[in-house]
């Protein structure tokens, strides 16, 4: 029978710029060889200093524009903040989605301003997510002795559907993608265009046990059976071979 | 601390159409209230005898000018059965997405020929995966006493990332959004745009369970505290509100 956990850390303090995520997590989960951390990006991003103050911002006259179109009319200075961590807007009526520099499409460039520690302060994405990642797992094997795979995760939304699902930014020492092409099936025929987006399933499993309003930014998962390592590039569709980009 | 449990259920025979599936999994799920089932489309789709026989299908003309255009290359008369599933196409170059007539925007109309429990066998989707997951809720209550949630879930693939993630066709007994709009965050400003998926963060999070290659079409989630009962419907995103459809 397959199974598995999904345990919340408890406990973390409030995250600083500065602060030792790993010991802080490695500290308080009880973590085992082959669990995977997921670890929400906000935390990541207050621990490595990618804080904006608004105060700090000057809005320019494409920000103002923009702001004036969008339903949640934002602060045209948040605005300025979410071009300059983008290479593309794709849309910008009603809501704003854009390209980030690392590749994702997503909504604000995945900059937010709740629990960000303090009005006026944004967070943004991590430089490079992967880097985030592993840096996690190398620190989390000299503070707990454990071997363990590390997903840097962030919510985001979709075209087509409704609501947001947690999806893997960064990710070190598990998958990104389980590639089955060419496994056969029951009937003995190849599975047809099967690859797993399998650390995004992971990161939607722990979008469960995080909450948006409670402090639990890291959750355990535990019984996963994957081999190999992988990258969260791995799950960024390149922009040639995107339909709807 | 949060803690939830992912029990993939053993021992399930081939479904064939009629089969009584909750009869089938009730048998072999050791269901405790407040569990919620998340069942493989696939599965619901051969109990219910949503089978199409490719020998019976003729291509038409467009299904046979879309097929020369698409990498797989798929036998003409799939294209018609896609074609009669749905009610919108939205790419047919390359792959062909399109929109079903439940409204999910997806690959082939979610019409596979895999895992079908025959060669030139194609499974539809269920006509409406809702009453399936109300039905097989109710089935589940018959014959094991318990209450449970049931979500019907189907592997999707995504514009702007790699891979199929597992998401909810139908739902039932369970909510399919989790609205936090409003919610006071830790900084007391309102968490704006909040609208959590949770039914798809359910079915990904059984997609880890489940193998694409092997029979596990049903998982049990244990340890959720949701209130309320949703629908599959409240996860489609309205055409008109759609900026990339």
């Amino acid at each position: 029978m397959r199974h598995l956990e999904l345990i919340g850390v408890d406990g973390l303090p409030e995250v600083r710029p500065g602060d030792d995520l790993g010991a802080l997590i490695g500290a308080r989960a009880k973590l085992q060889a082959g669990d995977v951390l997921v670890v929400a990006q906000k935390a990541v991003s207050k621990a490595e200093g990618r804080l904006v103050d608004l105060a700090t911002v000057t809005a320019g006259d494409e920000a103002v524009r923009i702001s004036s179109g969008l339903i949640a009319r934002p602060d045209p200075r948040m605005v300025q903040v979410v071009l300059d961590e983008s290479v593309r807007v794709l849309r910008s009526e009603r809501v704003l989605i854009t390209e980030t520099r690392h590749g994702y499409v997503c909504a604000n460039a995945g900059i937010d301003h709740s629990n960000t520690g303090g009005r006026g302060i944004l967070t943004l994405l991590p430089l490079d997510p992967d880097s985030s990642a592993g840096k996690l797992r190398d620190r989390l094997r000299e503070v707990t002795g454990v071997e363990v795979g590390v997903i840097v995760s962030d919510t985001f939304g979709r075209p087509w559907r409704l609501g947001i699902v947690n999806i893997a930014l960064g990710v070190a020492g598990v998958p990104a993608l389980v590639d089955l092409r060419g496994t056969p099936d029951d009937n003995g025929e190849a599975l047809h265009a099967t690859v797993l987006a399998v650390a995004d399933d992971i990161a939607s499993s722990a979008g469960l046990v995080m909450e948006k309003t409670a402090r639990t930014p890291a959750v355990v998962v535990r019984g996963l059976a994957l081999q190999g390592s992988g990258s969260g590039r791995d799950l960024i569709r390149p922009a040639a071979e995107d339909l709807f980009r």
